[in-house]
């Protein structure tokens, strides 16, 4: 079958609009029409030829949502006309990683997913008799894609697909890492560095559980009233106080707060996190992707004085098990989506949602198909 | 009243053996007769003037046990002629931290035991009217010594005092590593990276819970035998492998381990230690003390693929709940201790503990009284 699509044919060019082929869902896999798909940093970070082992050309997009189509032999979890969401993290269920009920970095088809084919190690989309590559698993700047099935999860019907897109990656990075990667309990306190919008999904999930104080700390004064409409109880500007940052911190929260978490991908800030916990318990988690080559550091006596430097990556979030729960929750008003989508595009639009990015904007652009 | 005791009138000079003056015990303190303390390379390394913190003239020692012979108003949880352990890590049971559930750092007289006083801001050691100060809480070069009653873990009487004073730190520390700040259950895999004393009880407690591979890794094959003797299955000398000792660790746990000990306080090991760890769930724990200045570092990359940095003081044990179990464990020989002791002095002999540490020898000397 044919399907339009947005195709990175290399590195620092705009998306091109075209029609690519589409090979038909195999055993295991399915066909899924994508209805609306974010564009996040990430795509413009690969786009943009910072990521060493992207790979051209290929299909970007990895935050969608969208409806089955059609499913090939032996796929029982989806069936036609189900809702969607594709996940980069997939959850097979089955292997040494799922099954150790602590992560949710699932391995199955890490490999390929890594070298853009699909499982059996070819790919679905080709262009004039040229394979034309997967990314991250998802591709969801095409208007048809075929999944594995162990990569999508199936949610309910009523949910907009232009906001659960989000929920294929912002939302679940943030909020996830709140309530699965550290089970944040209500009275908790919490500093945010970055309140991009990951760091606000960070902000409303630690409302969302009763956290005591939630602090917001950012750079540019403007993302405090964002902060402030996700849950953030104190702003805390670091360019415009006195002193260190982190003594100033552990003031506020009574010797450090109970978790920290990096939004900024900036390994100076990290260690600022990790410092401003508390002694004793205070967790540190880094969320944000540091610059290639970039290494953080502390002295081990913060360490061995009871501060825990650890990670999220997709929140901690089993995707087929957990991401339903988001878009419940979504649809219980218990988290927002709806503020933090700044643009709407056609896919013949979606360069300007890069442009935007490349401008330094603060933009949450979905493409609706 | 009187005590003999071994005094380090200034740094880097051998402790002198002379008589003290000790106040008796105030409300809630008690007067412990010490009659065996081992010597640790902490000691050492006030004694030699590293600690910045270090305050002379002291009485040095932390790792004792003795008898209860008085107490001050006001103590309830000891009585004349228990036995005891004394505790540089108190438990007070009221503090902030101490409630937190969550750690074992008890703040509660944090800041005068800091200061080598007693506190209500005193010290009850004196030589010839001037002030000797305390040593970390504990002061067991001195036969007798008063101690905060919240600093005192009461234990079963049949444990002999020569032994159970290395559970006042050496053995809680490594055992503790394993069993509180990390609960390990069966089949879980460890390495354990420098075997000397700290090691060698993180492996038997290894081998207590029922872990999976149990790895020692020490530069030193004289290391091996020991840690057989202490549960340790598989001996690796990074001097001796091809390539890269992390690869070499990754591939001989199947992906990584569960869990590894930093007993090195090198921070390229701490490094190592947690690079060594399994992606998605392994836990890396600190628990050497580095150089002065010294820091750890990795990339980001190592924590948000699901790899833990924490740290361990003390084992994470509660001294006054949790010491005494070590002690049950030591007299129902679920672990070892008897083999780890070296040499054993008169107070008199005491300087030649210190001096054979200098010399780099594998030593854990005891004093006994």
């Amino acid at each position: 079958m044919k399907t339009r699509a947005a195709v990175a044919f290399e590195a620092k060019k705009p998306l091109e609009i075209v029609e690519l082929d589409l090979q038909g869902p195999k055993e295991g896999e399915v066909l899924v029409e994508i209805k609306a798909t974010g564009i996040c940093h990430t795509d413009a970070y690969t786009l943009d030829g910072h990521d060493s082992e992207g790979i051209f050309p290929s299909v970007l997009g990895h935050e969608g949502a969208g409806i089955v189509r059609e499913i090939g032999p032996g796929v029982t979890s989806v069936k036609p006309d189900d809702h969607v969401i594709p996940l980069y993290t997939p959850e097979c269920r089955q292997c040494k990683s799922c099954l150790s009920g602590k992560t949710n970095l699932c391995t199955a088809i890490r490999a390929t997913q890594g070298k853009g084919v699909m499982p059996d190690g070819t790919s679905r989309f080709s262009y004039k008799g040229e394979t034309i590559y997967h990314y991250m698993g998802c591709s969801t700047f095409s208007n048809f894609v075929v999944m594995p099935e162990i990569a999508l999860a199936n949610i309910r019907k009523d949910a907009p697909f232009d906001k659960a897109c989000y929920i294929g990656c912002g939302v679940t990075t943030g909020v996830g890492a709140v309530i699965y990667t550290n089970k944040i309990q209500a009275g908790d306190n919490v500093i945010v560095f970055g309140l991009g919008g990951i760091g606000l999904n960070v902000l409303q999930a630690a409302r969302m559980v009763g956290a005591g104080k939630i602090i917001g700390v950012d750079i540019n004064n403007e993302k405090a009233a964002w902060g402030k409409m996700f849950g953030m109880t104190h702003f805390v500007n670091p360019t415009e106080i006195d002193g260190d940052i982190v003594a100033h911190l552990v003031e506020l929260t009574g010797g450090g707060a109970d978790y920290t978490f990096d939004c900024t991908g900036n390994t100076t800030v990290m260690r600022q996190a990790l410092e401003a916990c508390h002694r004793g318990w205070g967790v540190s988690t880094v969320i944000g992707v540091a610059e290639a080559g970039k290494e953080i550091a502390t002295r081990p006596f913060q360490l061995v004085t009871g501060r825990v430097w650890k990670g999220s990556a997709f929140g901690g979030a089993r995707g087929r098990t957990d991401v339903p729960k988001l878009v419940d929750w979504y649809m219980d008003k218990k988290i927002e989506i709806d503020p933090l989508i700044t643009h709407t595009f056609s896919l013949e639009e979606i360069n300007k949602g890069f442009d935007l990015m490349h401008a330094g904007k603060s933009v949450r652009g979905v493409v609706i198909f």
